[in-house]
């Protein structure tokens, strides 16, 4: 469906040799250095820089808001929406100050709001189905939401980004992540499932309940240690995903295609590169995690993709504000690897 | 000496309170929060914003790096501070990305340089004396380290600058800061010595055997679990410090007391924080942490300082390069504080 190219390992030794002599002992840079090494594969080993980030916040609404399982109602989400057109949410005044383009993406919120600059009306539906007791959504649901997105990020790389971002805001979506993590994986709901933006023991208890009920509907239950065949990410999507997690998936896989990087938010985002990877694993190689929150399932996650994250702040808000905050470091590593001197050209004794 | 107020906690409250308003969950913003709070009381309540931040790189040399304790040559400091004057080391390239006025200060490195632009001479000598043969230096060039540090400093905060950056280069500094940190902490110090920038075991072990010499000929060593009394850091700075890590210290205690934020980079810079902090505790409020570096005792001394650094990303170059990379995330917590829109601003239902 996706067509991603493998990514060419072919210059890694030139690469790793202008890294090496760089006017600092061999991988002082700490993770930068591996970074650099990444946006060279992708952008080009000559002078690899991010042109026109841009951040993508995808919202939709959750059947299963309503059964208490966050600590908002499925209202707010509606509402941050017209916080971020507003330009008063976290993840705005992130991106004026680390200078990306701000796209909100509404996927299916409950109550859609008029035409406004900055939002993109790529809906689903009003929410999804309530996961416990029915499909989040159809089978064509996923196919057109993969396709809208694809879509969507085609435009921006016309625009000339080569660098993406992903967000997301949608009231009980922890919950929908959850159940895609624990069904991809097959690891235990208690590892999965956690406390999204606060709730207490009792909600906890509910949600974890709750998603119970919904991975034994779909037939997603872990057969503990049992070998089991590996899930259709499709069909997982359609029982268990939602309606921005879709889209995030689908952008994930075309920012790979078109030889974007992909820099990945946190537990949500993250749930949406293991669905992107498990259609095409090639999509691996062009994600940047940008930060491990404190969603209690986000370090197996990032274990299960290989993946270790640039921050950890203890952040648990979304909006895609983890990888907003982790620009800097991608622009860093491109810096150093473009402009540090080498030691023959700063008449620095080498150490290498 | 350096004339520190103590930072107050009386508009707490009112800062927590606009903190916790802003449209998100509380505490979802992780580490920012608390830095938030931390700038609104250094800089005030009302809109706190980062001005004219200045990198400031100190750099020496040190007797015992003639000894075999590091991976290069006590010229490759010199060759260094060129490198920093021609823009092609980390730092430049970082401190251009970020946005930083950038100065490198000549405390006695070997071989000075002749005047150049973006360089200044504050000379306490042609490197330090061997600590473990002799004193690093004598009381009056502490004395007048802290002086030359507290009048550049003082400079900055004239032309606007209300936060600096500290960072250092000097070939055998790591041995010069784990002498110091063992001194003031009563540390065993095979917790206190790392491999710098990387040296092998071999060394590692002579650098550990020389530093033991050091403290036994200064009277310096750990009194294994014994009541001691709490050493003179200025003592111990002449014993066993840097030209270096005497300015940085200096220019901590400096920015404290006009009322600067200090934005404290590695392993080095952070024994100076903690000589600064011995000296005069209440500069402990002004100083932000900025990574946490691969050295060995960097941890333990991050631990003594109650410091939490903000990144964590394997950096172990020096030069200021982790403080120059953590800017973003200190004006971040500026911005989201400033910017925001609180709950009832942007009608969005509180969930506080």
């Amino acid at each position: 469906m996706f067509n991603i190219p493998a990514l060419s390992h072919a210059g890694d030794a030139e690469i790793q040799h202008r890294i090496d002599h760089k006017t600092k002992p061999p991988g002082a840079l700490g993770e930068l250095e591996p970074l650099a090494l990444q946006l060279a594969r992708v952008l080009g080993k000559e002078a690899p820089a991010i042109r026109r980030p841009t951040m993508l916040v995808f919202a939709a609404d959750h059947g299963i808001a309503a059964h208490g399982v966050s600590i908002a109602p499925s209202a707010v989400t509606t509402q941050m929406v017209h916080n971020f057109l507003g330009g008063g949410a976290a993840i705005n005044v992130f991106c004026r100050q680390l200078g990306y383009e701000l796209e909100v993406i509404d996927c299916g919120i409950l109550e859609p709001l008029p035409p406004t600059p900055g939002l993109v009306a790529q809906r689903l539906g009003a929410g999804t189905g309530a996961i416990h007791l029915e499909a989040a959504m159809t089978q064509a649901q996923v196919t057109q939401g993969l396709a809208l997105a694809r879509a969507l990020v085609a435009r921006h790389h016309e625009a000339g980004a080569n660098l993406i971002a992903l967000g997301e805001m949608g009231i009980g979506n922890t919950s929908s992540a959850a159940a895609v993590m624990a069904a991809l994986t097959g690891l235990p709901l208690t590892d999965c499932v956690g406390r999204g933006t606060g709730i207490d023991d009792a909600a906890l208890a509910n949600k974890r309940a709750l998603l119970a009920r919904a991975l034994a509907l779909h037939g997603d239950e872990p057969t503990s240690g049992q070998a089991q065949a590996r899930p259709d990410p499709l069909r997982v999507l359609a029982c268990l995903g939602g309606f921005e997690i879709v889209q995030m998936t689908g952008a994930m896989l075309a920012a790979a295609e078109l030889g974007m990087l992909v820099l990945v938010d946190g537990f949500i985002a993250t749930v949406s590169a293991l669905l992107a990877v498990r259609l095409n694993a090639n999509a691996r190689d062009y994600m940047i995690f940008a930060h491990e929150s404190e969603e209690r399932g986000h370090k197996l996650l990032l274990a299960e993709l290989g993946a270790r994250p640039l921050l950890s702040l203890g952040l648990r808000l979304g909006e895609g504000t983890g990888a907003a905050l982790a620009l800097p470091l991608v622009q860093a590593a491109a810096n150093f690897y473009n402009q540090m001197a080498s030691f023959d050209e700063a008449g620095v004794t080498s150490v290498v």
